[in-house]
């Protein structure tokens, strides 16, 4: 693996998929593969699980970590080719990327969505610029339209707990929420899904369409109570409008997901990708019951970022 | 031990003292016990000393160290049960607590008293909640009302220091401050204080009496000079107030510890735990005197953060 | 080697730049040299290249780091000795030293020039004051004055591409910017090229000079264009007036540095601390050229840590 962005930088998902339940059972197999080298995870966003699953990964093999709270720690990056910078950019991302490649052999970097403007997100200016100007390997720690770490750990949850000799039913239900909620996690659980052997149904109200890039040829389900008929497994998120870019409809608080709403479902297990807000999205009776994969998913996320540290390690070795 | 939240938590307090200072001696001597572990040190507030001391302890055990500044790092978070998320709380304890769990095989966190609400200080709401919720032992970087790391430390600097052949005397002194702070440094080191073999005084105006949980049958005297009386310790510290809850009373400036104060003393030590507000709680020629214990204190910190995460490493080896 | 604040710590540049070289090329030689040992950053100022290339080279030596953003994490400091602390800062600078020195092997700080107060940022107040109350070798990341580790960064790659045979002509050249900028870089490029074997040259507009103390007797030269004449390194920097302190005189766009005004060197290499700001200071046409050494300069900022840690590791050891 020579960098991770998206499902098409995965050669073999189900092979993927295998190795990483490998190494969940012996974290420090390769506890030497990363001796003297660096990471470096560049935030210009907020991270809980992303921050601190990468560094254990890390961790177990053997390569040291450098983190940078890009915005808060050193200066405000130029993003435009050819800018006159006297205005409040510092340092344009060209020259931040090739000085951040000097230091590190790989560099995970998380740039959200603004979601105010719809081409810039959509191209992943962001990360691309970053990617184009540096000279290592490069992964992303979510990016503007994908979350790929997350939906690598999703599939390994859903490897572990699929039923035997059934093709499972995922369903993922959009849900309700304040704020404008970008649309990566939903994007990356569809296009990961798609290259899994399952039945995949994506619900929410009209309007809150995905880009179909990443949905394809998934099955698209106004109503969420037909949708949820007999799931093996719920993942639930919110995301703003697509198409009335970054913007929230009207409210559908009725979109909730409770233990009522289930009833029609295959006593589906429950995933979510945290951070939840508890009875906006979901109930807790859901998130707190035995067939929550909640915490198993953020467990995951150690191996699915140790596994693509790992290949991308022995790429370059064998490089 | 399976955990570290007060002096309770020890099993036997002058066998802990003798094993840290045994550390001091040779701090590399358990270099590996840690390999291949991870503590979190999870801030909600400001740190210095427990911020290093904690990271200088785990690196001499060999244990790898993450550290998530919760606040400004990653997301705000909501405490409250059953909550309906629909405000500006972006993940609740609940969820925090259990994924952290999933990357560390200790955490340890800050949470100060918030000095507004007595009833959730005094039942130390959030780290209370955060351990309950974590499924890993739980360090506390000090709490709404404990301190123990620091009065851990304490302890070890005037066992290094005490008068051979006789029982010290131990003065812990209020002093004035312009801000209003928590009681957890006061309270612990009286809580410590009082599982030592020493003659343990407490003096401040009255209103500042501490919770009597933590003072238990200690000395209190109201007149500074008088309880200053033949010192072989004093321990300055400012609180507010505990009655008034969190209320700064009328200024007393003539508290602030002086040389003059001290010429009525055992030629005592004299200790504070630091940051100190200089020429406000103490003057700067006691700070700066030869008989000042700050700095050993500090360096203290390392062999009481290190002789607790050797306990709990060890603890979870035999379980 | 037992401190590193300025090119006078020292004691052969010529032998430090060829064990810089030499460290270049097998990184992990002296990767035990700092085990168990902990080198602490502190910074009070933003920091990108300075943050990732010491702690890169920490790596390289398997010295542990511990960082502390002093402000954002800890306690505002208080510089003045004496001072009554009822105001905004919390903890004096004396004591954060000498604790920080209990915890830590090895301190960098960062302590840019205020810009406000001439006299104190000549008396390189916050360093000296810091280093003073410190136990353990102090490095500057950047200080009031002088930036050494950039300096010997750019002393490197200067060595690695200077014309054989030949003298190389080096020029600082003042360029635009849009914001009142510290004289560290250009006080100490001045200072260091002054010991190494070039014909150095400054340029900059009446009023730039900067202070005599460092570019003692190297020319000064008004006139860019006269200055910049056959050139074998330009370097670029921008730097507020130090006569009239802190401040930006009339803007002279015109001295932004171009392909055009390199025509008059001798194919010139081209150098920069950077940040920089593109197309203010110097042209996205220079900057992208193949003759520009500014990554290579970053690249070198670890080799310079790590020699600068080197030579102060091994001279504790001999003490």
């Amino acid at each position: 693996m020579k960098r991770f962005f998206s499902v098409d930088d995965v050669a073999n998902l189900d092979v993927l998929l295998q190795e990483a339940i490998h190494i969940k059972k012996n974290p420090l197999q390769k506890s030497e593969l990363g001796k003297g080298k660096t990471l470096g995870l560049v935030f210009l966003n907020s991270s809980l699980r992303t921050r601190l699953s990468t560094q254990k990964a890390a961790q177990n093999l053997g390569l040291n970590t450098i983190i940078l709270n890009a915005n808060q720690e050193a200066w405000t990056w130029e993003f435009e080719d050819g800018a006159i910078m006297n205005g409040g950019t510092v340092e344009h991302i060209k020259d931040a990327a090739q000085v951040l490649s000097q230091y590190c052999d790989i560099i995970g970097i998380r740039c959200f969505a603004g979601l105010t403007n719809k081409e810039e997100d959509t191209s992943e200016k962001v990360f691309s610029l970053f990617e184009k100007y540096a000279s290592v390997p490069i992964i992303s720690l979510e990016s503007a339209t994908l979350h790929p770490l997350q939906s690598l750990a999703d599939c390994i949850t859903i490897e572990e707990q699929k039923p035997i000799n059934k093709k499972p039913k995922v369903v993922l239900t959009w849900a309700p929420h304040i704020k404008s909620i970008p649309h990566a996690v939903g994007n990356s659980f569809a296009q990961w899904m798609n290259k899994t052997d399952c039945e995949f149904v994506i619900t929410h109200p009209k309007g809150y369409e995905l880009d179909p890039k990443f949905t394809q040829n998934a099955t698209i389900e106004y109503n969420q109570e037909v949708a949820l008929q007999d799931a093996d497994f719920v993942y639930i998120k919110n995301w703003s409008s697509f198409e009335k870019y970054g913007k929230i409809l009207e409210t559908e608080e009725d979109w909730m997901l409770t233990n009522e709403k289930l009833k029609v479902t295959n006593n589906a297990k429950i995933m979510h990708c945290l951070p939840v807000r508890r009875n906006v999205e979901v109930s807790d009776e859901v998130l707190d019951s035995p067939n929550s994969l909640i915490y198993q998913q953020a467990n995951n996320r150690t191996y699915a970022a140790q596994i693509v540290l790992q290949k991308i390690l022995e790429s370059n070795e064998n490089a």
